[in-house]
């Protein structure tokens, strides 16, 4: 008896902005699992933006999507076949083949990239997406381990209303921070200031973004974690405080540009103001898992923290998920929901 | 009786590279000192590039020089008449009145900014000012401080064979580091690499920059020290390690600029190979100055580590000194000989 799977694969890398066109659907029959092995229906798979670089076909820090191939990604699901001792059908877990309805595949060479059994009574399947795995990783390690964030520090976040800066900006604020957010749109903005954010920018329409951050933020900003880089690096440069930290955790303005755009013309205040700039992997900080889920628990359990989701429905609209991370259309975390 | 000194001071601020309209000659009389405090006779002052920084009208991390007033800097001189107790007629001192060739001032208010007694017999009296001095500390603090240097790493450096860069190269090399070094001139890569630096690269006539760093270090950089920043900071940044370190001590192209020159094109590494960029500032560092010295003792004994200087005489030529920092046509630490 086999399974079938549909699966979303890369059929040419982009060019610029990823299209629709880039993306195709294959499907394939799943065997069941056999000696070693588990297969698992995915219900919930993940979008990020570090993506976008594995569909260049070149090496970063990690290897290119290979065309025609399911791409990869976390995904949340149940296993349906066993083949090994630990894991019984019925147990969920949280693997990196995302992209896909089905797999079977061995645990050794899950466990080699990520395998790891999550319960749902706990928290919501999907927040291991999102809030209870990569992102509230990254949110956490970025703001107290690379920046340095210290309780009642004032926190610029940019791409505030994302599935890391949402976060970011509700971990600063649960520590008695004053945060400053930049979204770009009004919803978002509002969404931020009403989940505690001292005040939200909307950067499409705000005419100044220097201006609009030292009147928010008239001392200077101690901490900025970056999502987006550009002209938000540039007003972040003017208005970070003496000693000032960035935790850079991505630069999304820029994962789609053609041709290597300028960057701020302002670097020199890195000198001037004895800045820190710090690039991070989240994978470099999983020894801090244990120590974030402990401080996580408590904010969930009373509401100072909590995750915003977007959701699209069917590994057929997968591509489209993707799209949005770079339009912008979403809020939140970016789900797809595959059953 | 009174002395007489000439004084260089600030006619008006610099727009773009200063010229030497931008400076004027005042001679003053000057009082022998009276109860409390000491008169110098100043025999070497220095120029630095921070002092653009001072020659704006705008406060910095530094006051703006004032115009029609002496400008004020690094200088060596002996005491030719005192009015306090710890300071005797034959003392050498290092203070921040230069740019003049006599003063009285009170003791009290050198110390508020920097009054050390100096040893002409342990260092030529100009080296207070080079090696033995701030740049020297710069040198050591950048690189092992904030750089967090480690022996036997592969180190690049801008500004190579300036008065910073020449001290960071030669730390690097007594430490055995392999050392790649930027100048503008055949002249001056020549005396880096007759230093034991690797390979010197004239970034003027270096078609590549990228590709020549990467011909000259093929695994990359551990450590950036930048004095210069623009094409070179992108160049660095492209041939960086994973988790690679870059001391800012300075963006020497950037400080004549009317307008603001857009940054490198691909900042977007420092997320993706994890790096760190410190600015920094030397007078945050002085607690290390023991420490330093205790390295430079045995270093300039065995001849490892040399003074590079060029001269002007006369306070007359204090000006030209300061504009041969920007136009390069000088190597390693500009100095004026007032006497």
């Amino acid at each position: 008896m086999s399974l079938i799977s549909k699966n979303m694969c890369m059929k040419s890398y982009p060019k610029g902005t990823p299209t629709p066109d880039n993306f195709t659907m294959t499907t394939t029959d799943v065997a069941p699992a056999g000696d070693g092995e588990i297969t698992v229906r995915n219900h919930w798979m993940s979008v990020d933006p570090y993506m976008r670089g594995r569909m260049s076909g070149i090496r970063t820090y990690i290897d290119p999507f290979q065309l025609g191939e399911p791409m990869e990604g976390g995904a949340v699901g149940e296993i349906i076949h066993s083949g090994h001792p630990d894991y019984a059908v019925g147990d969920w877990v949280m693997t990196m083949l995302g992209w896909r309805e089905i797999f079977t595949a061995s645990v050794d060479s899950l466990k080699k990239i990520m395998l790891q059994k999550v319960d749902i009574n706990l928290l919501p399947a999907q927040n291991y997406l999102g809030v209870g795995g990569m992102p509230g990783l990254t949110a956490y390690a970025g703001l107290y381990k690379v920046a340095g964030f210290k309780p009642g520090e004032t926190v610029l976040v940019s791409g505030a209303a994302g599935a890391v800066g949402s976060i970011v900006c509700q971990l600063a604020k649960a520590d008695g921070a004053t945060v400053v957010g930049l979204a770009g749109s009004d919803e978002k903005c509002k969404w931020l200031e009403s989940h505690g954010v001292d005040t939200a920018i909307n950067y499409k329409t705000c005419e100044n973004l220097t201006k609009a951050l030292q009147k928010a933020a008239p001392r200077g900003f101690d901490v900025y974690f970056e999502n987006v880089g550009g002209d938000m690096l540039k007003a972040a440069l003017d208005t970070m405080k003496m000693f000032g930290r960035i935790a850079a955790c991505g630069m999304i303005s820029q994962y789609n540009n053609e041709k290597p755009v300028p960057g701020p013309d302002n670097l020199v205040m890195i000198v001037g103001k004895s800045l820190k700039i710090q690039g991070f992997i989240v994978s470099n900080y999983a020894q801090y898992v244990p120590e974030y889920l402990m401080k996580l628990g408590p904010l969930m359990a009373s509401g100072q923290l909590v995750q915003q989701e977007t959701v699209e429905q069917g590994i057929e609209n997968a591509g489209t998920a993707f799209l949005r991370l770079f339009s912008g259309d979403k809020q939140g975390k970016m789900l797809v929901k595959l059953t």
